[in-house]
């Protein structure tokens, strides 16, 4: 029988560890070319559109479906995105997500899959710009990735700083300080999480510490961007989960048309082995998620796998 | 909050009266211009394929959505179609309706409509070749459109036609019985409703009396159609409830290339009152039922509609 899930459900059941091990395979089957992951298909009518992200990895995890959610710009209450999940050997359907949470999981778990291919493997200090639900979920899949034993996180309100950190203190078990500045928050940081919806660099580069690995998760286009655009030149090793998606934002890419641009590596090649997602120990490396069609019906999957077991 | 519904509450919910009205205003907003429905979008893998049939009917029905079904050719349980639902004013996610029931109940309620615009208005003796779940719902919505006295029902095996016959008996209130051969049902018919799988004509045009009108569901290209050829060339008025989708079949339609083929309206133009569904009283009028993409999200609105009347 199928299953209808929900963002409760999602609250309930998700292993952030087992999701990153599902993108990595996800990213796995990219590198193999048996990810099946078409351009985005719209429908589109005068006061909105749906949104269609279908895909499929018929390799390993075995499933085809697709995300769909509204572009209608109110603020209602019951705007859903739907994740739909089918076997891709039989063509069973195997259930539906309905809810938008699955999204942040599904980033989160990227940013993770990035983390452990780019970060230093003794990084221990993590620092979090960013308190919302992206943010939230890129921590919960580093702590998955690395031993963390520090974090400072950052945003311009401090009662939501402060929340953010006694929530994630609680349920992630590691010590999360708010601090009252970007700088405090980056110094000394081995890994920084960008997730705010900034469109002006929230830290500056000087301030980054050798070695560290960045997130970038929020505003990335060259009249938006929440990092400052020299990371580009400062990066070492610069990866996105996928460049054929950079290179078609319309509003360009903030390093589309620099010289660094050549040098945007997939992330995928990385963790299948073909290229080093580190080169040494002293440099920093950047990673920018722009989000893969078809990871979230992996994500899905991998949380019906979760609700079974735990039925 | 959001509707999930499946087979089993189609069964108890569907009002085939209110469907066939929501489909008639589908067709208005159909000559009207306002629905929406782009060609179909596949997701294609080398085991199967998803098919997305996307549409949206924006003035009075007032939603946005799609289908979505799988390709795969074998025989398992768990094959399950989707129909996704949202309000085309506000984006907000109105319900989605899983299983197979809803896609027969649509193309019931087409036919009830040409039924509507087609038959004659004191039509009363119905027949009908094929027993299955198409067969089903064209019989409903031809019930629910004229007032049918005398029902007569074939299908080559005699369990079928029989178990049929009482069913529909028990479920409509009207007279069903069921004949050993096609020729004795189509005898004295107002309305035939031929719903099978034959790839050869399941009945001989010369047993039509003058003023019938034929609804045909079942296979209709050149290679396998369940109607006799001439039956393009019999008929005063052909419809269809597509025209372009009727002309893209890859194995053309038994009409395209014939000199009939120019004569075809769409259904939507009768309904609307821009031309005639039939013209005299004794002409035989023909409908090609080939499912226009759309309707299938109008119809579960419709059931979620009464989904709520019921809470």
């Amino acid at each position: 029988m199928y299953h209808v899930l929900t963002d409760q459900d999602i609250e309930k059941l998700v292993s952030m560890k087992s999701i990153v091990g599902a993108i990595e395979r996800t990213f796995e089957e990219q590198a193999n070319g048996t990810l099946v992951s078409p351009p985005r298909f719209r429908l589109e009518t005068e006061q909105g559109d749906l949104v269609f992200t279908a895909g499929a990895a018929t390799a390993i995890e075995k499933v085809i479906g697709f995300r769909v959610y509204d572009t209608y710009t109110n603020d209602l209450d019951g705007h859903e995105q739907l994740v739909c999940v089918f076997d891709s050997d039989t063509g069973v359907f195997k259930g539906i997500v309905i809810g938008n949470l699955l999204g942040a999981v599904r980033t989160g778990a990227i940013g993770g899959v990035a983390i452990k291919s780019m970060a230093r493997t003794d990084a221990e200090r993590l620092a979090v710009i960013g308190t919302g639900v992206q943010a939230r979920t890129q921590l919960e899949a580093a702590v998955a990735v690395r031993d963390i034993k520090h974090v400072r996180v950052f945003s311009r309100n401090q009662e939501n700083r402060e929340a953010f950190a006694a929530q994630m203190m609680n349920q992630l078990e590691v010590e999360v300080v708010a601090v009252d500045s970007p700088k405090n928050c980056i110094r000394g940081a081995d890994i920084v999480i960008c997730a705010t919806n900034s469109g002006t660099p929230v830290f500056d580069a000087e301030w980054l510490q050798p070695g560290v690995h960045i997130n970038t998760v929020g505003p990335k286009s060259i009249k938006r961007h929440e990092v400052p655009i020299e990371l580009g030149v400062r990066s070492s090793v610069i990866a996105t989960d996928s460049i054929e998606q950079l290179k078609a934002y319309p509003t360009p890419h903030f390093l589309v048309g620099t010289p660094d641009e050549d040098r945007i590596i997939q992330l995928s090649e990385v963790v299948a082995g073909k290229t080093l997602g580190r080169k040494g120990q002293d440099d920093i490396t950047l990673f920018c998620s722009v989000g893969l069609a078809g990871t979230e019906v992996v994500v899905a999957n991998e949380i019906m796998k979760e609700a079974v077991d735990k039925e």
